[in-house]
């Protein structure tokens, strides 16, 4: 499987699971991840996800746009950078939003 | 020197250099390094100042909005991500932009 679309699988399904069931990112974060969101830092999946779900809305709906990935360090880890629009409740436009992630471990491509 | 103290400065130094001499961003790319640009990976840093100095307008002023950066991998590398605006010649409204490295090797916080 090439890293683009191992990066494009990540990223509708991330995407999907903050759409549908934003808990559920518990899954894929480590106790080692880290998010930086809006300039705030916040380590380790218990605190980022407690981030997500508290976040001031409910509903939501990602629309990705453009899905970036390249190799990231020796241990065969991914930088996976993607751009799109957020759709909230109640709003007539659309939020433009972007988002990296650096992907470590099982992502190694053989 | 504070992480994000560090990924400001570079942030700063390397659209400065973008602007007003972009040829010199030869320095501040490996053999190693790879540049995805609107989804086309080059590999090196000849290429990747290549790619950068033929883009198809010769003038910019980047201005930048946030800096978020957070560790990367074990080796003291930094994850660093920016966005803002690029003012193009006669163009009248800005464009937005976002971009993402990972900066490895002497960017060690210590």
């Amino acid at each position: 499987m090439d890293p683009d679309a191992v990066a494009k699988a990540f990223v509708d399904h991330y995407y999907n699971i903050f759409d549908t069931n934003r808990a559920g990112l518990v899954s894929l974060y480590q106790d080692g991840s880290m998010l930086t969101f809006e300039g705030q830092k916040i380590q380790g999946v218990q605190g980022i996800v407690g981030k997500l779900t508290s976040l001031p809305f409910q509903q939501c709906k990602h629309n990705i746009s453009t899905v970036d990935c390249q190799p990231s360090g020796p241990a065969g880890g991914m930088l996976v950078f993607v751009s799109g629009t957020l759709q909230l409740p109640g709003e007539q436009h659309q939020l433009k939003f972007s988002q990296a992630w650096e992907m470590v471990g099982s992502f190694r491509v053989v």
